[in-house]
């Protein structure tokens, strides 16, 4: 199961780079079945807020009419940047499983840091390498493209 | 000046404080001039992402034509919760400038480390303490008005 909706959050991220953002694509999940999905918006809505995690929980609140996601999973491609950690364990929601891990060292123990802190919510359980390859190969291809452009 | 633009955020947060929702209120200055003003919608709007600081980034991104606040500094009566800190960072503000430190001491120390991560995005740079009392005391009001109201 895992599998299969971090295919459709790779499908997600496809869509982001169809549309010249970095490919970057979640799902979130409840009673396994997908309540919202989204992709990486940034450039096009000219907003550092608009990654698909932040789009992806707004859908999910509407759809439950809640901000409360609780018993909800979120998958996406790329591990959170802090901004989308901290909104998903405000949200409540239980699981993040992503594909590929931040490479930016300090951000990955910084969300770690934020997963756990139960002060004032609940943990965030972090499950990473699902489907990495694939979650690698396409944000690789991507910034390869963007390499190639600026090389022209 | 600094307190001038705070008195501004109090103001927001007081228009918080009416509608039932945490008082915290922020505004965006660029050039001594106030870009964006904002305070707290959660409830209202049901959704993890209506901090006063996010709504301020939205309205500001709005008004510049562009997600890189350059040049901005940030007033908000309450110290960010990380979301908010890491959405500042990447929006490119340079300073944040709030009331009263955040109570949970795990969180203080994650949104210190967020605005130094200089990996990606540059140093935001915090500065506490500016008209606290008058942010502490919005704040004790409005707990004391919420005990109460539990207690009738």
């Amino acid at each position: 199961m895992k599998e299969h909706f971090m295919e459709q959050a790779i499908k997600e991220a496809k869509k982001a780079f169809d549309n010249g953002e970095v490919p970057i694509g979640a799902v979130i999940v409840l009673n396994d079945k997908i309540i919202a999905k989204a992709y990486n918006k940034k450039e096009k809505q000219n907003s550092v807020l608009e990654h698909a995690e932040i789009i992806a929980i707004k859908k999910a609140e509407k759809k439950l009419k809640n901000w409360r996601l609780e018993n909800c999973d979120l998958y996406v491609t790329l591990e959170p940047c802090p901004m989308c950690a901290s909104a998903i364990q405000q949200s409540r929601i239980n699981n993040i499983y992503y594909g590929i891990e931040n490479s930016d060292q300090k951000n990955h123990e910084i969300i770690k840091q934020i997963c756990k802190n139960t002060k004032t919510n609940k943990e965030v359980e972090l499950h990473g390498g699902i489907l990495k390859t694939e979650c690698e190969q396409l944000l690789k291809t991507f910034f390869q493209k963007q390499r190639n452009k600026t090389n022209v």
